[in-house]
Parts: C-alpha cells; structure tokens; sequence
C-alpha cells in the first residue's frame, strides 16, 4: 500500500526582499513529495515535465525513495514555469509570469503498480485533471486530500464544486476559505465548506498557524515563529507532504491522528521557508525534524488542570 | 497584599459592522479590573473621571469586589471619552473622536491601604503618569505588568523607555512591537525590547492570539476562533486583566504560570469581544470561565510522543 502525490513539478523564479533566484526547482507535487518523505517511504508520484527539466532533479527525488515512473518527460515540450515576486511582508506575492507549457495538455496516466494507493494527496492543478486522477483509480484510496487554490475557484468553479464531494480532506488558506464559502469568519466558512463535502477542513494561515475542522470541533497548530520567513513558495505545499505523510506511515485517520499530522505539517513548512525552494527540505535529517517538531510542542504546551 | 489596577475609566461610543452604540462605560482600567476580578478578589483601582460618570458603573465594579477608593471623581468636569469606527475585518479602526477632559491633568493619587501593593497593572495611559504611580509607592511590586500603544511611542517616547527599565512585562500589539523595535520579525522585535528592560514580552495579535517571550523561550496562545467577533474594544485590556488577576492569585511568577496566566488572558479577551464595551465581562460565572478555559485546551492539546 503506498501514498500517490499528483501536482505540479515545475521551475520557478522568485524575488524575495532577501534575494532573487534564476530558475529552480518546484511545483507542488516537489514539495509534497520531499516533506512526505521524512515520514513515510512509499510515495508514488504523478505528474509531467518537459525534457528542459534536469535529470539531477529527478534523482535527487529518487534519492528521497520517491518513485517517479509516473513522471512524464514530454520531449521537445517545456516544463511548467511560474514566477514570482513577494512583497515586504511576505504575506502577499505578484505573479510575474506563467508559462503552462506541458502541463496545457496534461494527461495523467497511474502506472499499473500505483494501484494499490491506499493515500491519495491531489496537489494543486486544475480540477478536471484532480477528477480524471480519481476516475483512473480502480479503487476509492482510504483517504483522499485535496489543495486547490482561488485561480480555480474563478475559473473552473463547478468542477471544483464537484470534486469537494469525492475528497475526505481540503486544504485552502484563509482567502480562499472566505472565497469559497462566502463568509469572512473562518468559523462560519468551515461550516459552509465542511457541508460541501469533504469530511476535514484544513485553512492555512501562513505565519498565523493553521486551523483543523471536523464536525463542530477544531483544532489549531500554529506557525512557529521565526526570525525570518526567507521563501514561502511551497510552504503550504510542504505542509500538505507532512500532513500526508505522517497519516500515510501511521495509516490512522482519527481526529486525533490528524492533529499530530497538522503538527508534522507545520514542522515541515516552517523548513521549508528558511531557504529558497526546496533547498532547505532535500537534506534534513531524522533529528532535525524530531527537534523541530519538539519545538513546537514547547511552544504551545501548558498546564491547567480545571477542578470540573 | 492586593493587586493595584490603574489606567482609564472612560465613555466609549463605537460603531461596527454590527451596531453602533451611544456612550457606553470602557477604559483600559475598567475592562482589566472586570476581567481580573474572575480571578483575584482583591483588587484596588486608581483612575480619575468627571461627575457625569454613573454612580452605577461604579456600583457595578464594587459588585464584582473592585475597590474605588483611588477613583477621582472631579466635580463639575467630564469624563475621557473616546470614540472609535471598526472596519468590516475588524483588526483596523478609525478614531473619530478623543476628548481628554478629567484626563489631561490626572495627577494619580495612591491611597494609603493601596500601599500593600504586590502586583501592579499599569494600564495604557501616560508614561509620565505611569511613571509617577511607581514614584509614589512606597515598595516596588513584586511584578509589575506595563500596557502602552504607538500613540505613545509616537509623542513620549524617551518617557516610555525610562519606563521600560522600571518594569517586568511588557504587553503590546504586533505592530506596536514592529514600531518600537524597528524590526518587521517578531522574534527579532522581541530580543530588541527585552534588551530594553522588560524580563518579559508579551506580543498581542489580536484575532491570531498572543505571543510570550522570555530570555530565549517563547509561548503561544492562540485566540479562540469565533463565529462573530462584535466588538473588539477592551479585547487587549481584558487579556491583560485575565493575566494579572490569575498572577495576583497564584502568586507565582514562574514562566510556567505566565504561560497559564497567557491563556486565561485570552479566554477573557474571548467573551470580551461577544458584546459591546464591558456587557460580556461584567456578569460571566465561573463555570462558563472553565468552560471556555476548556476550550482553549481542547484547541491546541496534542499528543507526540518523541522518541529522544
């Protein structure tokens, strides 16, 4: 039984207030497999590059034990690029530029030893491509988490609409939340969402934590805080791969399971902000992360005992 | 030995989204000694207001075991009033109105019972008159806890550096913090402030709860997530009196027990924000304070078990 990752393996160019990169690698199948690999170690990953796209790349993913033989390398095509610039804040960014290239005519194909997927993470990409991941399946995995974004909430709305009622999980940052369901209090939009479909609702608030709903309960892991955020390109997407990954090695999709899982997230994504790209979350070792994680524990950890 | 309270006593006239009130019964030293008074029942207060404050409000502090003794009320003059205009998102306002009145020649008077100080809330006034309150007590308080905002770091700032030598905890606003520390970070904000005296740091986020910071350790405490913020007048002053009412009581100044105090701050802060002005604070019982103090547990309560 394995955890199938589908998304984006792309170049991107980015300009933070620290810097400035020339094309590096990303995408959101990068970063949620890499995350997911600390955790769990068979991850199957679907998606498509052009044969621009370096080989080193794909063996340093190969390195992390993630299988690629669902890759696409179109030859004579470009892989996906995206460019951006973050303003001072770091909480919003200006899209410079997006090249779809291969990813207009992407078509995904599930070799036949990706089948036994018992944990399915549906990165960002658009919808109709989500669904036809879903439909190629033999069967329905254990659990399915989706991450979308607002472009297709503007776009491709139905198809979105439809595809909330076949996953178990969502996640979407606070914009999108308010977007998707209308209301401003994130409180009554995880009610609207939530009775959309999928079961969890994950709304990630960037240097605000995130907050886990199902049913009336609710759960909150923070962000931890850092002296400085130095790339938020693929936080949210490392956030999805720990998510993931911790559930997928623990096989156990409790509430309470869950929340270790957003912990392990945020632990991940509070990585991956430290350096450019994927810099930072190629290379940590077992310590590091446990040390993290235990960071975060620390931060939050107190002791009341109420006499009922 | 008691806990002394000083900052204002003051009418309030606000508008939301929600409503609009006329003049309603606020104040820093108002809304921290309701809030304190779940906790700790001795509490003395020193603020001043004209004779057109209600001989009710104050019989409503009394109730709630406020001692008004150090409350100047200053015949033929008006009380401070402030009135303010909230946005639709609620984290930003506009002033449309101060009028200092008994305010602008308060000379705080400490009556001789008030002199068995232990804990001192130096509610947000003028760090002139803050510092005077220190001047005139006979022992320095085993914890003196400091609230102030930009508008004082704006017109008084060499008073209110003087002053953060003199004191123990620091409670500000994120953006306060950024403006007094020239640093965006909040962790960087937060070593450049304790550098300036305090032991202790409280950063307030609002709607994204409040950091503690202490030599290198840090405590977060998420806010509650609510389906309505109404009315988030008094929220910052109602933390700092849920703060220091359960420091007075305890008596312990531990790190662990200001990260305990943290989150009975903010659980007052939660009720504070559910109606306008001081209505959610004035008659709350204790099983509804457990009650919320519970949901603050069930929030951000997980449980990993790391294997050293």
């Amino acid at each position: 039984m394995s955890l199938l990752v589908i998304g984006t393996v792309a170049f991107d160019a980015i300009e933070t207030p620290f810097g400035k990169t020339d094309k590096i690698v990303g995408g959101a199948a990068t970063f949620i497999s890499l995350a997911a690999s600390y955790f769990t170690s068979k991850i199957n990953l679907v998606s498509v590059v052009g044969d621009d796209f370096p080989q080193e790349a794909i063996a340093m993913l190969q390195k992390r034990k993630v299988n690629t033989d669902g890759l696409q390398i179109k030859q004579g095509e470009k892989t996906f690029f995206w460019s951006g610039k973050y303003h001072n804040d770091m909480n919003s960014r200006d899209t410079l530029d997006t090249q779809l290239n291969v990813l207009a005519t992407f078509d995904p194909t599930i070799p036949a030893e990706y089948q036994d997927c018992e944990f399915l993470m549906l990165g960002n990409l658009a919808p109709s491509v989500q669904h036809q991941v879903l439909d190629r399946l033999a069967n329905r995995p254990k659990l399915v988490v989706l991450d979308t974004m607002n472009f297709w909430m503007d776009i491709a709305l139905d198809e979105l609409t439809s595809l909330l009622k076949r996953v178990d999980v969502l996640t979407i940052n606070d914009e999108e939340a308010r977007q998707l369901s209308g209301e401003y209090s994130l409180v009554k939009a995880s009610q609207k969402i939530l009775a959309m479909g999928p079961k969890y609702l994950i709304i990630k608030k960037g240097e605000h934590g995130a907050l886990l709903f199902y049913n009336d309960q609710v759960f909150f892991a923070p962000a931890l805080p850092l002296e400085e955020v130095f790339d938020p390109t693929g936080a949210g997407d490392s956030f999805a791969g720990g998510f993931i990954g911790y559930i997928a090695e623990t096989k156990d999709i409790s509430f309470d399971n869950m929340k270790r899982a957003v912990i392990f997230g945020s632990a991940m994504a509070s990585f991956s902000v430290e350096k450019f790209g994927t810099e930072r979350i190629q290379n940590l070792n077992s310590v590091e992360v446990d040390e993290r994680v235990q960071q975060f524990i620390d931060l939050v950890q107190f002791d009341i005992s109420l006499v009922g």
